[in-house]
């Protein structure tokens, strides 16, 4: 045998062993993922308690863009869950209005409903359940009624029950549309409904489709060699043990801070988070871990809103939560991975609402 | 000849003659018609001097839909031109916000390319001229050289320009859909061609097909009795006068109470109108004269959205500009006429915008 050719042996042998090691290292890494994570559905989820019919998803829509429900008529949930920007607002706007005035930065509608509970603090149980105690409960008596730092949230829609109702009820269009949703109910135009439609149109925004997912589902070249490296970090550096299930997050709470607390820029002491609501001293700077699901999209990041950089928000969370110095290099990795994470996002038709005259 | 045989031929004679004189009437009334509105088209007008391209129509739209354009990254094009409500805002968001610091009541994006010049004193001579020049100028300096009453809006988008162009810049998804929508330019991005693009956009936002229409071009039930009899008072009456034209309006200016001044509430002192404009003394709470289609949808009325009620707004306007009392059966019907006016509303799919990193 030559040499040469004994070297061309040889490198084909190394290459198979390698090939070989490789797509063994990738369904290692997979099968590790697939454990750790679900994707995303490509229809929205079924919702036994409540079926979904498109009578009730017309509806939905319509409350959802609905200005009229707040007493300004300026508010609908579609400004600050803004559909093209990922569900959430501009950024500034929750940092100037919402951290003023409730404390929060705007979470995404998009993938909500696989949340186990809504907000920061995890106060509303369901995406109803959000609409209907939370957002358009009447702000003054709430503000008065307020519990703990943070526990409610003032500004919303600043609608009332009664005002929401009346307004409905003074447009044909919507006494009709209440009864074609509601039809085994003699006078559906109610509270509750509007909760219930509106839940089940945010419940199909979802976005299915994400590199990551494509490649959790089998597709090997749906992530590049620097995504899955990120995927691997993600998973060996401990993020997901807290960020984990469909949405990476939505799923438990987890302290702020837990072996190293942050800046205060990120972690101001006014708001306690979970403990407003649960008045459990274990609960202090306790809060919802967020979905990372189009993390890309909904910057600023934290519960204050406090940076717009990713890579920061990797650096801060690694330091705090899991007492690691990640490296420029590993930062850069898990940020390549967490936008791959950025799903199709929803192809909304804008509703056309009913006029009123009053 | 029997008489019952006589009874039933006369009375097929009459019945006869009724009809042709019905047709006739018809025939009269829609070629007075005619000469006085035009159909609202059924494709986007074309614009000579800024051919259309799909790229510039994309970039366009995302534009009207992006808040990240105003300084609180809260507003944009589309939250008081909401296309869901008539291309309107919700009513007491312009009362309260746009009547305290601004002036006036949002006017209609939907059909707005038809008019002969933009906003109730008629300052921006085109939609590209409203963009750039008036809602986009910085609202700092604006308000130093308010020249008078109403002049200028500072609270439209409270964007400056270097803010705007600085946010669309860090964006590279803009960078790019600038370089496709004005290939022929080395650097695109700049603020005239926001306004260019936005005014495309907008330019496709109208409302063909309404009742009204659909009987001016022969549909002979496209109209009801009441509303053909809406349509003949309209004109007798002397509505027509100014409201025509394919917008039944929009193309010239008029004085608020020519015969006979309205009551304070709907014509307050301090907003002279035209006069802010043009310091002319003739233009003294001259205002341009409003379209009317899809009129049902825009409410609140008049240029401080004063009233929510149709048959109000028509009854001060008998009395105002022309002298005129009119029954209350006269403003049902022409009410009925005006109700005529909703077109078809634009189906608008929302853009999805790009991730910004800070």
């Amino acid at each position: 045998m030559r040499i040469s050719t004994f070297l061309r042996l040889a490198a084909a042998l190394l290459c198979a062993v390698l090939s070989a090691h490789s797509v063994q290292a990738e369904e290692t890494l997979r099968d590790q993922a697939r454990k750790l994570f679900d994707p995303i559905p490509q229809t929205a989820p079924a919702t036994p308690n409540d079926p979904v019919t498109p009578e009730k998803l017309a509806l939905g829509k319509m409350l959802f863009f609905e200005p009229r429900l707040s007493d300004t008529h300026g508010i609908s949930c579609a400004i600050c869950h803004n559909i093209s920007i990922g569900g959430v607002d501009g950024g500034e706007l929750s940092g100037d209005r919402n951290v003023k005035l409730a404390g929060r930065e705007v979470q995404t509608v998009l993938n909500a409903v696989f949340n186990k509970s809504q907000y920061w603090d995890g106060r509303a149980s369901d995406l109803k359940d959000q609409v209907v105690n939370s957002v358009m409960a009447n702000p003054k008596a709430l503000l008065k009624s307020r519990g703990g730092p943070m526990a409610i949230n003032p500004v919303e829609l600043t609608a009332s029950k009664q005002h929401a109702i009346d307004q409905l009820r003074s447009m044909p269009a919507y006494v009709d549309a209440f009864k074609k949703a509601f039809p085994e109910q003699p006078d559906p135009l109610v509270y509750e409904n509007i909760g219930r439609a509106i839940a089940l149109f945010e419940a199909t925004l979802i976005t299915p489709d994400a590199p990551f997912d494509r490649w959790l589902v089998g597709n090997d070249t749906a992530l590049s060699e620097e995504e899955k490296t990120g995927v691997k970090l993600f998973i060996d550096k401990g993020c997901a043990s807290c960020h984990n299930g469909i949405n990476l997050g939505g799923g438990a709470y987890a302290k702020f801070g837990v072996v190293t607390p942050p800046a205060v820029e990120h972690l101001p002491a006014d708001d306690q988070g979970r403990f407003g609501v649960t008045k459990d001293i274990a609960d202090r700077y306790v809060f919802k871990i967020p979905g990372l699901r189009n993390v890309e999209l909904t910057a600023p990041y934290f519960h204050n809103g406090s940076t717009f950089d990713l890579s920061k928000a990797v650096s801060v969370m690694g330091a705090s939560q899991l007492g690691v110095a990640l490296s420029d290099d590993e930062t850069r990795k898990i940020v390549a991975f967490l936008k791959s994470l950025t799903g199709r996002q929803p192809e909304v038709t804008l509703p056309i609402l009913p006029p009123r005259s009053h």
